[in-house]
């Protein structure tokens, strides 16, 4: 009998607490022994609810019990989740999470501290909710090296992006009424600026690399920007816009983006719909595989971090390894960074836009006072010169 | 030092051994250790080939090497490579495989042998290609109950369909092509009739539900009888045609089976095209999961056995477990399983249809002396009894 302990009984938590005794017979065939909730943490009381057996308010009681061989960490936030998975992990009580933010701040930190207490920190659920990626990517390609990582990481923004291509609708009315539906936060800055979607990336390509990443160097682009008239153009290029968690490592060096991408039908990414998320990996041997599933979701996550549970039940008293050091991953500025781009310019004079962009490819006007073309490959920091010279630009999408 | 010996040098074999010494750096920094290729086993000499320098001719050196901890099985076919890796089993060294015909037949048998001499029978190459899914299904799905699996198993057969599809043309033909490009073999009998895509879901079937599932239990249908006018018709579905190996368990009862499709670009399945491969697990808990990439090929196939040498290294001196138990799983004939049909009928009498199949959606015809239509949801036996009394059918097809 494997004892285990949630932090937190809000979504996650109580979908973890649902899996574990659900599934128990299954879990127990594949494991060769039993799982058993024996406490959950949470400040509040949840009267008529099978889990007020089990429910305790203070964590020391958990920490101190020596039955306890792994923590579900389902709070979500830094703060007190990083001083309670420390204190589990230093009394060898593996920890299982699905806390994006933890894991970005201080992955590397606490990956440290499980082995030297001969336990471990998985975090399966922080990335693509129940779709098994990083899992895959530190074991099924640990022998690839990774030329690539390009992932659909937050489903409210690829929702707002089909629904927009679907209706022909504007940005601000679908947020409208993805909130109205509960598929967005009333604030959404998180997602539909890239922030979320930029943290997934930074612990990929953490975990890619065996170096840390950190957000901060992530440039960071949301959709906010993206209108009907763009998916017209889409459209006639056979494409879609897709807003792309990206992380390239080219040349020796390094390259981490979050941005909308007009995406060609041929790229499996391009039929990964509504609130489903993707990513694609492509290594040097394998070339590309892609993973696909629910990124998000009460049960989809909880299945995650049971299936991390059971990974630790099978090395109890030993290090499930993952590299990921304390070391910083330098990465490039995008600047350098090249690619074609599609435009759209406040003007119709052609000869004019190919005198400043070069030779272009130009789409089929979806009004009459502009123009929308694609550029041949340049830098960033050309193109960057170029509009600016222009200084008549509406909007601008990379290429995939 | 992690020593790893090679049988058979043919296209995986020899993938195998450029993944090891090519990515050896990248391979090092995630195991800790360096892998180094001490044997390869081949009858044949390969004269200016670095592999030259540890080729051997006779197995009893390797099996004797008490430095050899692990093999990699890619020989193919079931003699002698049953006797070489139960023997291998038999002096503890681990044994990661291609083989699907092997794995297919002996799987449990050999998973059991490793077991009671503390090493390892690893087969993600056998299924997929170098698609991570064996490792998938049996880690980050190991506290799923599995509702079904759907697999697009074979890479010939989709490059068929898909050439069909684009082209307007009929199977014979795209075929032919096929054999000319080196897509399709002269005998394409185990491609074409679903039997190779049969052993892969077979294979992951019983990893899925820990049980032996037999090969000939499985319903197998193959391509043949699918002609351009079928995908006339799916195309007013919004759909495609695809060659689905699937598992389902539905109330306590488990079906196998093999048969194209009729798919909606829904599904995402359906925008898997060529030679690529992608399997669809639904769990009760996560929902959908899909896994995609090159199902065959030298590098993707030799990249997955690495993944397998790479696992093992970090398990020696221990069995990585694998729930696949001898006893057989019983597999009900698909007659009782239910669905909708497309049916295509030599007649234009519509009341005669609809008296024997009962209410059925019309499809637009796509010459002048047939019905294309879809039934409501029925049972195989049912459906078959209907065919027979109408006596006109030219061509059936199940709809996804």
């Amino acid at each position: 009998m494997v004892k285990v302990a949630i932090f937190g009984y809000g979504t996650v938590g109580s979908g973890v607490f649902e899996v574990i005794n659900k599934n128990n017979e299954t879990i127990q065939k594949k494991l060769g022994d039993e799982l058993q909730v024996k406490y959950v943490l949470d400040l509040r009381d949840f009267e008529n609810d099978p889990v007020q057996d089990v429910l305790v308010h203070d964590v020391e009681i958990i920490l101190n019990d020596p039955e306890v061989a792994i923590i579900c960490e389902t709070m979500g936030g830094v703060k007190p989740a990083y001083e309670f998975t420390k204190r589990a992990l230093e009394s060898g009580k593996s920890v299982c999470t699905s806390n994006k933010e933890l894991v970005e701040k201080h992955g590397a930190e606490l990956i440290k501290v499980a082995k030297a207490h001969n336990c471990s920190y998985l975090f399966e659920a922080s990335v693509g909710g129940g779709i098994p990626i990083i899992r895959p990517l530190i074991t099924s390609l640990a022998q690839e090296e990774v030329e690539s990582i390009t992932g659909i990481l937050n489903g409210t923004t690829n929702y707002i992006l089909t629904k927009m291509e679907l209706d022909g609708a504007d940005f601000e009315a679908v947020l409208k009424r993805a909130q109205e539906k509960g598929y967005a936060e009333a604030n959404p800055e998180a997602d539909v600026c890239g922030y979320d979607a930029g943290r997934k990336i930074a612990i990929l390509t953490s975990l890619a690399y065996g170096k840390n990443v950190d957000f901060a160097d992530i440039y960071t682009e949301g959709i906010t920007a993206i209108t009907k008239a763009d998916f017209a153009y889409a459209k006639q290029m056979d494409s879609t816009i897709k807003l792309f968690a990206k992380s390239v490592n080219k040349n020796g060096k390094y390259y981490a983006m979050v941005a909308p991408f007009v995406v060609n039908s041929e790229n499996p990414l391009s039929s990964v719909k509504n609130v489903f998320n993707a990513v694609l990996v492509k290594g040097n041997m394998v070339a590309d595989t892609m993973y696909y599933g629910k990124g998000a979701g009460k049960l989809a996550t909880a299945s995650a971090v049971v299936a991390d549970v059971i990974d630790c039940a099978k090395h109890l008293g030993k290090h499930v390894n993952i590299v990921w050091e304390d070391e910083k991953l330098e990465i490039s500025t995008i600047d350098s960074a090249s690619r074609r781009f599609f435009v759209r310019v406040a003007s119709t004079d052609k000869t004019a836009i190919e005198q400043n962009f070069g030779k272009v490819e130009f789409l089929e006007s979806v009004s009459a006072d502009e123009c929308g073309f694609v550029t041949e490959e340049m830098t960033e920091s050309e193109y960057k010169a170029k509009a600016a010279k222009a200084g008549n630009v509406i909007n601008m999408i990379r290429m995939d």
